[in-house]
């Protein structure tokens, strides 16, 4: 578990049981850090090349894991307020760099699908889905280097 | 949303938001059907031709997601007191057919892997993983045909 450049973003890694029958891999307990309540839990896929972004949630904290492909996620604090304000960051996720990224209120995020073939994400969310909490503005908005 | 032939087990279908660059699949809300708390959520795989089972839990219900490939879940009713105690019943998950499935304590399950490249599940538990309230029994115990 680590901060990740920016105040509140933590990136903790998560374990992968071998099983002869088929692996067991964590999300999440309602014990762990990042944990902040449930909501709600949706996937996302995002294909090859194809990148989502950007958005910041309200009030939603998100807690995103990778099961299947490879997924980049980009953040940048848009918080005034934040120690961090301004800052780009960026976390590379998949099955073998197996990690919940945990990303708390007014952070834009991007994401990115690296993986050739299905790029899924899980968010446990600890609100519900909720259009009036986000925001959506369009990639060209930060000079980011994709 | 339905019975499935067993006392307590739902069965839900789920939402499939198709979007160009990724579709958006829903999993739970704290506000849906078979919802009774949140504790951990886990995936799990199983290999093409493989089952796992048999495994009941005494305090954990289940709700189980499978966003990629194709799993069979069979159930065994072994609560004495349930008005359907005895009963097996079954159901089969994948992206194309989209539901949740809901399954009380008390319900022996075993599942199966369908789909001949990754079968996963997502489940969405509402207590954390503890060994002392489950039970494993063979595959053999019931005289299901699989």
């Amino acid at each position: 578990m680590g901060q990740l450049g920016i105040a509140g973003v933590i990136l903790t890694p998560l374990k992968r049981i071998q099983h002869p029958k088929g692996d067991v891999c964590h999300a999440m307990k309602k014990s762990d850090p990042g944990f902040t309540g449930f909501g709600e839990a949706y996937f996302s896929t995002v294909n090859p090349g194809d990148i989502k972004g950007w958005k910041r949630h309200l009030r939603m904290t998100l807690n995103l894991v990778v099961p299947v492909g490879e997924i980049r996620f980009v953040m940048h604090d848009g918080r005034s307020e934040s120690s961090t304000s301004g800052k780009f960051s960026e976390s590379i996720l998949s099955p073998s760099n197996y990690h919940r990224l945990t990303v708390p209120p007014g952070i834009w995020l991007g994401f990115q699908g690296l993986g050739s073939g299905l790029n899924l994400l899980l968010n446990l969310a600890d609100i519900e889905h909720e259009p009036s909490e986000s925001e959506n503005i369009p990639l060209d908005t930060f000079p980011f280097q994709w």
